[in-house]
This record gives C-alpha cells, sequence and structure tokens, in this order.
C-alpha cells in the first residue's frame, strides 16, 4: 500500500485541504481532512494563511470581529467560502446559519494558522479531542504531539484543558502548530491565578485570564457561568453529586460566599473581549449528569434553561454561541436532551460530551459513550466531545487518544448516515463496492485507519497475494460468500434476470453465461423453474 | 484488589451460578455469571449437572423433548425454575413467555454440562460469541480456548462456525466443555460431506448432518430454509450482494439446479430431528444485507416474511425458533428490523448479528456494530451475535474475541437499561456510587472488566495508595470535580436544605457543618443570600 494513495490535497486558491484517496482503476475519492500542513518544524509552527483575511477586516475598521457579526451584516467571509467547499454546500447556507445562530465558526483573530471549520447541525459533525497536561503529567512536547496525532486521526477541535504549570506555555505551543480551532477552559488558568483557593476566584483574574488566552488565540472558551447559587442543592442528592471540574469550582464558590455565580453576574463583561477577539462560547454544563440515575434531573434542565437565556445575551452582541451537554444518560432518555436543547436554547449548537450509555465499563467509556454519541448526533447535535478508555480512570496516552477519536469518528458518520448528510454514504459504498469487488487495498485506503486495517489482514493473510485474492480472510477458499454471491450474479445475469451491477453485460459475458446456463439446463433435465411446494 | 472480592458462587439445590462481588463494607453484589464450573479438566469435560433432569423426562416416555412443548403442556421445567433464579423472574413467566413463542430456551438433551439460559425481548439481551477454526487456521484447543475464554467474559452462547477437518471433534471437545448453549450452521459440514460441490448438496446429506450434531448435543441450528430461487434476483443489483455463507452457497444451489431450496421444501422432515433433541430453529437470514446501501431493501424483506411463515410450521411441532437479523444498518432504519421481524415474525426472538452503523471503518467493526446492537436491543432484539475487530479481514484471535465481547455486553446492558429491565440499573448505580465515594477497588470489581480498569489507573497512578485516594486520576489533588462535590454537599448538608446522600446527618456532622457556616456567615458580611442581578 503506497502512501501515494492517499495524500492531502489542497484545492483552489483558498487551498481547502482533502484527503485524496486513489483507487486500483485509477479514479480518485476525496475525503474531509483536517491533518493541516504537513513538514513544518514545531518551533517555527504552522503558516499564517488566515493573516491576509483577518488584516483586511482590520483595515476596514472592524470592532467586533465575530464571524455571527459578519453574517448578520451579509457578508460571506473567506472563512464562509471556505468552509462551503469542504462541506460541499453553498457559501449562503453557511453564512445563513451562522447568523441565526445554528451554527457557528469558531475562528479567533489571532489563530491564523487555523483552517476554518464550522459546527451547526446542518452540516457534517464534528469531533473535538481533549489534550492537557496535570499536576500528575506534563509536557509541552507531550501535548504537542498529542495535537498532532489527535488531527492526524480527525480532530475537527481540540480542547487543552492543561491545569498545570506552564499553562500559557503550553497553550503557546499547542496554538502556533494548530491546524483546528481550540478551546479551553479559562476558570482552570483563573484558579491558578488565586493559588488554587477557590474561594479567592472573582471576575477581575477570571477576565486578566480571557485576555490572555484570546490574544493567544483560543477559539472557543467553555464558561460555567449556568451554576446558580439556588440549583446547586438541587444535585445533593444525586449518585454522583457534581462531575464538571469547572461546575463544581463555581458551586463551591456559590456557596461558601453564599452569593450569585460571577460569570453569570458578569456575563456583559465576558460577551465584551469574546467579541474583540471573536472567542465562541461554549457554554458549559457545569450539572450535567455524571450518572446514569443522574440522567435529565432537575439540576441539569434548570442549568440548562439557564444557558438559553445566556445563549440570548450573548447573541446581542453577535457573539457565536455552542451549549456544552452531558455525560451520562441512558438511550432512551437521549432524544429528550437534544429536543429539549434547541427548545431551551433556541437551536444553538449543541456539543455533547458522549454520553455514556452505561456506567458498568470503565476501561471502555470510548465505547459506551460511542453508542450515545452516534444516537445524540442523529438527533442533532452539532459537536461530540471524545471519550478515551482512560475515562475515569487515568490520563490518556497516545494511544488512547487514537481509540477515542477512532470511535468518536465513527460515532460522528454514524450520525450524518443517519441524518441523511448529502456527503456521507458516498464513502460507506465506495468502501463496500471495493469490499465485494475484493479490491482490498482500496478498501483499507477507504477506510478510517488504513494502517489497522492492513495489519489485521496481513495476520491472517500475510502474502502479498492475498491482497489481491479473491476470497475472503474469514471464510478461505472454499466458503467465501463473496465470491460465491458474484458467481450468483453471473448465473443471474446470464439468465438475464437482471444485470451484472450496474454495468450492462458485454456479449462475452452474456455467450460464456448462456454457455453455462445450456450445460445446467441439461444436467436438471430441461425443466427450468419448478414449481414451489410448501 | 484480590480474587476473593469477585468470585463465582452456585446458589441452592439447583445450583444456579452468580458473580458474588465483595465491596469494601463488607456487602455483597451479585452478577449474573455465564463461565461455568471451574476446575475441570478439558479431557474430562464439564460436569453433567443437567442430566437427571433429562433422565426423567425420558423415563416418562417424552418423545418431543422441546422446552415449548414441555411449557405449551403447562409444566415447569427445572431449567425454566433455573432460569427465574437467574432473571429473577418468576417460573410462571419463563413458561409462559416459551409457550407463546416470545422466548426460547436453547437446551438439547445431549448437552447435560450446560447452564439454562433463555433468549426472549422480556429477559435481559443476551451475546452469542463466534469461534470456530477454517481451512485457514485450525486447531481443537484453540478452539476451546477461544470458548473458555468467551464465556469468562460474559458469552451466553456460542456458534461453532468451524469449516474444515476435524469438524466433528472438534465439535465434540467444545460441547463437552461448554456451560452455555452451542449453535452450529450445519450446512457447512453437510457441503463437506459432497467435497465442497454446492451442486451436490442435497437434503439426505443435510438430514445426516443434523442427527449426528444433534446427537452430540447442539443446541440451536442456523437453517437458511428462507433463500427462496425467486428471490435470489432480488440481491444481484446490491452494493454487497448476498454476504451469508449460507445463503450464498443455497442461492447458488437454487440457480444452478433451478429448483426451489431444498431446506424449504423439507422443512418438515428437519422438524422431525429438531424436536427428538429439542435442538431450536435459528432461522438465517441468508438475503441479510451486507453494506449500508443494501439496508432493509426488497431481498431482506421478503426473506424476513418467508422466516415468518416458516415460523409458524415449526411452532406446529413445538419447535422452539428464533429469527435471525442484519447485518449493515444505518441508525435510522434500526427500528423498522425489529417492528417488522415482531410483525411477520409473531414475536419470534430477534437474533441480529450487529448491525454495523457504517462500513468505513475497517479494524474497528466491534464499534461501527456495537453502535447498532444497543439501539437494535433498545427495540426488542433478543440476542445479538458479536462483531469483532477482525470482521472483514481476518480470523479473531484471543483478544480480539475479548474485545468484541466487551462491546457486545456494553450494547446489550445499554439496551437493558433502555428497556428498563428491573435488573440492569442496580450495577450502574453501584458502581457510580463507588466512583463518587473513591472506592477504586469496588468500582473496579463491578465493571465488566476490572483487570483492565485497574492496569489503567495504574499507569496513571501506580501507588498503592492512589487505590484509596481522595482525588481522581484525571484531575489531580487540585482539581478532583469529585473531591469537592463532596465538600459542596457537606455544606449544603450543614445548611440543611438537604441531606448528605440518602443518609441522614449525625448531629456531630450538623454540628461540624454549621461552625463551618457561621466562619463563612461572618465572613460573607452576614448577608446569606445576594439578590440575582439578571
Amino acid at each position: 500500500m503506497s502512501a501515494d494513495n492517499r495524500r492531502r490535497i489542497e484545492v483552489g486558491e483558498l487551498r481547502v485541504p482533502a484527503t485524496e484517496v486513489t483507487l486500483s482503476d485509477g479514479s480518485t475519492f476525496q475525503l474531509y481532512n483536517t491533518e493541516g500542513p504537513q513538514g513544518f518544524d514545531p518551533r517555527d509552527g504552522l503558516p499564517k494563511r488566515r493573516q491576509a483575511w483577518i488584516d483586511r477586516r482590520v483595515a476596514r475598521g472592524d470592532t467586533n470581529f465575530s464571524q455571527m457579526h459578519c453574517a448578520r451584516n451579509g457578508e460571506i467571509t473567506e472563512e464562509m467560502h471556505y468552509i462551503a467547499h469542504r462541506e460541499l454546500c453553498t457559501p449562503e447556507l453557511v453564512r445563513d446559519e451562522v447568523a441565526a445562530g445554528r451554527a457557528i465558526i469558531p475562528a479567533n483573530i489571532h489563530h491564523p494558522e487555523m483552517e476554518p471549520m464550522i459546527i451547526g447541525r446542518k452540516f457534517l459533525v464534528k469531533v473535538n479531542a481533549n489534550i492537557g497536561n496535570s499536576a500528575i503529567s506534563r509536557s509541552i512536547d507531550d501535548e504537542v504531539e498529542k495535537l498532532q496525532w489527535a488531527v492526524r486521526w480527525g480532530a475537527d477541535t481540540v480542547m487543552d484543558l492543561s491545569t498545570a504549570a506552564p499553562i500559557h506555555e503550553t497553550r503557546e505551543w499547542i496554538l502556533r502548530n494548530s491546524p483546528v480551532p481550540i478551546g479551553t477552559v479559562p476558570l482552570y488558568q483563573a484558579l491558578e491565578k488565586v493559588n488554587g483557593v477557590v474561594e479567592d476566584l472573582n471576575i477581575e483574574a477570571y477576565l486578566e485570564t480571557l485576555e490572555e488566552q484570546a490574544q493567544q488565540g483560543v477559539s472557543y472558551f467553555t464558561v460555567h457561568a449556568g451554576v446558580l447559587l439556588r440549583a446547586v442543592p438541587l444535585t445533593v442528592n444525586r449518585v454522583c453529586g457534581i462531575v464538571s471540574r469547572g461546575g463544581s469550582i463555581m458551586a463551591k464558590w456559590c456557596l461558601t460566599h453564599h452569593k450569585e455565580n460571577f460569570l453569570y453576574t458578569h456575563f456583559d463583561r465576558i460577551c465584551e473581549v469574546m467579541k474583540k477577539y471573536d472567542v465562541a462560547f461554549s457554554l458549559g454544563d457545569g450539572l450535567r449528569p455524571g450518572a446514569i440515575a443522574d440522567a435529565n434531573d432537575e439540576a441539569q434542565m434548570f442549568e440548562l434553561a439557564v444557558l438559553g437565556e445566556l445563549t440570548k445575551r450573548a447573541w446581542e452582541h453577535d457573539i457565536q454561541v455552542m451549549v456544552e451537554g452531558p455525560g451520562h444518560v441512558p438511550l432512551h432518555k437521549i432524544p429528550e436532551n437534544v429536543h429539549k436543547q434547541m427548545e431551551l436554547c433556541h437551536e444553538a449548537p449543541f456539543y455533547t460530551l458522549g454520553p455514556l450509555t452505561t456506567d458498568i465499563a470503565p476501561g471502555y467509556d470510548h465505547i459506551t459513550s460511542a453508542i450515545g454519541a452516534a444516537v445524540i448526533a442523529q438527533h442533532g447535535t452539532a459537536m461530540l466531545c471524545y471519550v478515551t478508555p482512560k475515562e475515569h480512570l487515568g490520563l490518556p496516552d497516545k494511544e488512547d487518544v487514537k481509540a477515542g477519536m477512532m470511535a468518536y469518528k465513527i460515532a460522528a458518520h454514524a450520525g450524518d448516515l443517519a441524518k441523511g448528510h448529502p456527503r456521507a454514504q458516498e464513502r460507506d459504498d465506495a468502501l463496500s463496492r471495493a469490499r465485494f469487488e475484493f479490491r482490498w487495498e482500496d478498501q483499507f485506503n477507504l477506510g478510517l485507519d488504513p494502517e489497522t486495517a492492513l495489519e489485521y489482514h496481513d495476520q491472517t493473510l500475510p502474502q502479498d497475494g492475498a491482497k489481491v485474492a479473491h476470497f475472503c480472510s474469514m471464510c478461505g477458499p472454499n466458503f467465501c460468500a463473496y465470491r460465491i454471491s458474484q458467481e450468483v450474479n453471473e448465473i443471474a445475469a446470464a439468465e438475464q434476470l437482471v444485470q451484472l451491477g450496474n454495468k450492462p453485460l458485454s456479449p462475452e459475458e452474456v455467450e460464456a453465461g448462456m454457455q453455462k446456463k445450456a450445460a445446467e439446463f441439461r444436467e436438471t433435465g430441461g425443466k427450468i423453474y419448478q414449481p414451489v411446494s410448501s
């Protein structure tokens, strides 16, 4: 399998990226590409291809740089054109969905290395990968490597959740090397600014943190402004209480001071920072359920209503908003989550963590949650935050990041298929045709992970010849259902009951089939159709 | 983590198995157990604990040994009592569901080593694991080891799909060492009897094979009697044609002879064999879709209607029946599969392979299909046939069998939760409470795979102390949401807004909380509630 059969290309003046797969018949198939420009030294960072577009808007004197602000003024930005190419839709659809608040383009003007993408339920379902150091594990190189690894496997955005020094420097390295929008939870760094003492948190330290991170180029902030003082008591009889870090911090702040959440009371000051850089809100669900038993409870639904109120307040500033969601939810309660969110949050894009559909499989929560993620995507969730096998147990390493990404690219695509996204099924059909026609390399290259598929095939049939063998590695030569099925097609075709595949038969094929048929005709004693006994 | 904290027990006169988990407070929690009696030499096989029950029915002169026959005569067999203990339901429910054909108890009277279990949508969702050699890989020891491995991880039934010599001997070893019902596809061995020449297949060779396998103790046969001559042309314009081995073999037989499927025309002779041993039908879906593009098509629905007709014919003999289902189906088309099957097959239990919800992830089809399996279980499928990561690529090894089992135990449990099975959520809640209270070992022992959970936790926090640490291995000591959430509970509890968890507070807890509160009261300048600004 040569690397040339699957490579990143950049199309047109905007240099819109795609993965081009060259099939064995020489035709090509394009896949959505997130890995970014290759071959640049991390110390230099990626090329700043958005810079000219941003400079133009600075030069004309914009003060609100939000894509929503442009969209509402009827403008189709370069980012919107770029996205229309990636999503195979019209730039007008992109603009109109952003203007209506049904989609967001996280695109901080200080992140010129970023390749624009869109999050909204009329577009491809997106996947976020979380990385970031902690007091237990810290290394800048590790985090940049995890970033590159995550986008290689299809991460559409990456959240840097670092909580340990050097937070600022780690984030800088990540941003300068990221082709995808970066999100953060500024509360973590704000807490570091007050030496980790929750009670000492205050709006000034928080705003200072927002400015710092916005200037670096972070494209969306998780803000836990929905955790209200009066909502906290709703969580105390839960099986798992409050499982969101930010949510638990703000709940403790509210109770210890007995004051309303300062992120809520000072929300408009926060908005002023966001619009200067076009940072989008990811309104945090600090009270999301952390156990099956707590799903869709009063605390969760109360907070969701508050997030709907905050969505409207942000929109008054033309600031882009998405809303975060659960968590842990059994299958039968998932649709209600999406429908309530659309209703209470005025169709702002929904961004969910999983949800996990059961709590009984520590070590396999990428799977317990991929099930929920696929179903919640089917019902309209716009972006899925991945979960790795280490969830609840430890910090994900590279292999965990890949395992989480694979599970979530599957969930997102299953959602796209169920929603009937025009681009989705083409790929399934192309791969299935390759499978039926024993084009093994095409099958591998059209898949999410060609290396693993090839490796598994080699374990059973290592010979090179097997890559063109006309039988499956499961059944072996005598039993291959595909092979027999192809013979069935030939026979049936020869009888002109049907055509072979969708191609008309050549005269030779028909002749060959007819001769075969003639022989059978004699064997079966001249009777073509037997009466069907019952 | 000591092995004594999680062990197999056998309860009562019937020796009904369970996995007993001893929690850190000394209380115990019971889980469904499939691993069978331990410590027996494979050369001796497992103890024949059902033998006395069977002998009693032989002694009284039964000729039709089917559990359905007993149920319809109002009898509650030992197997039904045993199952009622495992499922925590009444034996009457077991009998009535079997009598109505809505559930089956695969229990060949020649498999006395087997621990009775039930397949029906009012009971726990079950999982089947496929094993078996092929021309490419053959070893009896491997297959017995895979069997023991599969049941250790929760396989409720196992299908032996061996297609290479020594088929008979391999199956004998598997049966004598299996605590779960064994299913087969007799067509494979029948084909061997005619030297692999599909055209030479005939009902005599097939019946001879059924007798041979039934005498060995196989509890259900996949019979592809629904692949009718006139249905075959419906498949030829498919993207993936016919992907069922048995289906493709019978389709080729039908077309080459231009005769109706002999399994269909001689169905009543097949029934005569089944009832002598209580072998259940697993009516094969030889025309199941093998690609997203082919889901719910005419060929699939035509065959399903034929399987419904055959279900009624089998029931006339009091023979137990389940019906096999797809395959490859996008999420939005899954409910229709279940509802059509219930309607056309008169509520006979549905037994589905996956379905895979997308074709684009070779190497990860245990995940693409676990998503579909969970959703189809939620809608009423009674048993799920697992898919391993090697699907479409190669033959599963031990690790693949485990990966497939884990994904499918998750899918089955997610389905049980969604259906509201009374036994399902207890386990999630017990594990989540352990998680919230930092009882790490309890969390691991209540999970599907304690070894892996422990291993992952150790990778981040290897110290023994970490197993009792009051913080998470993700966040570290400063940030643990659970820890802060517990503090929030204490504060709130001290304010008597609520109670801590579900336990009333001790006077000491209240006093401690009140003192803490008093200090805060002074700090916050005497104002308990601030007005909520908006």
